[in-house]
């Protein structure tokens, strides 16, 4: 998507030099739009463990490019070297499944290359581009159903489409389009009038930092509120429909997505506000029966206490906003029932949040892999 | 309440000198612990239009005492000098329907005085002190019943009450005792075992600098949470019960309380967690059919993007937390429907969220008044 007017994706090799994966340091977004030139596996793994990018189908492509960056310096004998390449590469987001995925499609590539390094580097390379372009392929579709969606919402409206989201299911956790946003990147780009609430997302603000910086830079009309306003706008038929990105859905619909979102379902319930989870099958875990099966991470609690932005003086700062030394907890996910979903959004269609409904993306999804 | 094992009001009288009204500068919590002397009516003034004090009884309260410091710079002569201190102690909060009530009784006092200084200094002191002495009564009170909701829930688990509050509704945003926390104080003095879940209210983090610091002075054991974490906590069998102020409840029951209010209420309800609300008569407003008719206050946006806290020097500082170019919108309250309501804990006793039940509180209210 654009960036100051100019398109990009959120990792790529460099044109003028293809031994060099490009990415954007989401660190300080908004405020600093820095480009990271990547030359090598321990810098690759260091800017997935560090977060200078984020989002599982991202962290999926960077573990990809990793492979081939580590390809480049490999003394093209020992071809153990690429078992700990991945090994280095898996520690980085230990429970990132999108990462995992990507390693064992370099581990096939590499078991049908030759000793040559050149066939590696190469083959590594093309995989690495074949992880971004079936993201950014799958997001797009995923967004033209979207799109459907929200134009039958438009069709029936006055003004702007409303649509609330929760943290950042765009196309900086992607390779290009996002989940949760790609439709509202197509409604836009096809004339639709839309508005976006972003809820801010505590603890770590990735509404307010990232998907409010990326619905600017692509001219979209967005609202950043706090997390307890969302249910004050359903109830005075301010949203029209949300829509929200899924870390992993088991099989019968129930979704683990950013702490917090299981509210916003309540509320759209309450208020019969259509509530739809935009989520690439590859995100469906159909060996999960339900939802209390998914295991919730529990992060840093620093990261309630401890904001970042800007100071006054302009400067990329820390601030503790509450007593470090009362206790706080932090789980980063929690379990929307399907009960509340009206539609799960694929790169097939729109499927109910139901075992037999589902069943059938796995039919698609099997048949096409 | 206790502060560093010392008791202490939110507002007194100074012990050595009775012309000097100290308070807690709440702007510095939890971080400082500054009592302010305030001497004159500007004083008090400033103190609540900068909100050195917040929360309606305090405020009430402070009007009180503003009206009194007043009287000391008097000269005796011109009585119309008390309706000029009256409009600059309105001004301070205009919307505060405590700030009123508490000047009309102080207007009321200044009729039935002569025009004798010493008297009328003598009764403005003693009203004030009657105001806070009435918020104290009524707030214990309402604590008592609240204690006997949780006693109940204490004699039928095992460990501690697990007890969910939204924002500040304790002692600072009264003269003593809170409203929520009544019970909770109330409760920890009588040896139940309990603990708090603090959310910390954005977007001005009452819970997580307030409430916190009330429940720490006090020894109460207690986690802040980001507001987006309590339906995750109640789908998980981590709450007990739910307890909140209100701003203002209608005669049906309908409660305006802090933003996000409503969304705690919503996953109550989803898991069968009861959800209280203390709310001492004098807020309940039977002139109000439902809360739809609530006006609900638009604060400065602001408030959403930039954070206060301590930064890397330990010094109190701000911080933008996101792009000041991006629009924020900052409703202050939401509206719970009455149906999601478990009771409204009064001074009365604990009653329906009902039309018919809160007129009782009525009755009970206009026979002792």
């Amino acid at each position: 998507m654009r960036v100051l007017d100019k398109p990009y994706r959120s990792i790529w090799l460099d044109e003028s030099n293809p031994t060099v994966v490009c990415l954007i340091d989401q660190r300080r977004l908004p405020f600093d739009f820095v480009i990271e030139k990547c030359t090598s596996l321990s810098q690759m793994a260091a800017c997935i463990s560090d977060m200078h990018l984020r989002g599982a189908p991202l962290i999926g492509a960077a573990a990809g490019f990793g492979m081939y960056l580590a390809a480049l310096d490999w003394d093209g004998l020992d071809r153990s070297y690429f078992k700990s390449a991945a090994a280095t590469l898996r520690a980085t987001r230990p429970t990132a499944v999108n990462l995992e995925w990507a390693l064992q499609r370099q581990a096939a590539v590499l078991e049908n290359c030759s000793d040559s390094k050149e066939e590696i580097k190469e083959a590594l390379k093309n995989e690495a581009l074949a992880i971004c372009e079936l993201d950014v392929t799958t997001n797009s579709r995923l967004g033209d159903h979207a799109l459907e969606v929200i134009r039958k919402i438009a069709e029936k409206k006055e003004g702007p489409v409303q649509i609330l989201t929760h943290c950042n299911a765009g196309w900086l956790a992607t390779v290009d389009w996002g989940t949760a946003t790609a439709g509202m990147y197509k409604a836009h780009k096809t004339g639709i009038d839309l508005h976006v609430w972003v809820d801010e997302t505590r603890p770590r603000n990735q509404g307010a930092r990232i998907t409010s910086w990326e619905l600017k830079m692509e001219g979209i009309s967005h609202t950043v509120i706090v997390d307890n306003l969302g249910g004050h706008l359903m109830q005075n038929g301010m949203v029209d429909m949300v829509i929200v990105g899924t870390d992993r859905t088991a099989a019968n619909g129930d979704v683990a997505n950013k702490i917090g979102t299981y509210l916003k379902a309540l509320a759209a319930k309450d208020n019969s506000v259509p509530f739809y989870v935009a989520a690439p099958s590859s995100s469906i875990d159909f060996e999960l029966a339900d939802g209390g099966l998914i295991p919730i991470e529990e992060r840093n609690a620093k990261e309630c206490s401890v904001v970042h932005g800007l100071n006054a003086d302009g400067e990329y700062a820390d601030l503790q906003i509450f007593d470090p030394e009362v206790r706080s907890i932090n789980f980063g996910f929690d379990v929307t029932p399907a009960k509340y979903i009206t539609g799960i959004i694929t790169e097939f269609g729109t499927y109910e949040a139901s075992r037999e409904s589902l069943a059938a993306v796995k039919k698609e999804r099997d048949e096409r892999s």
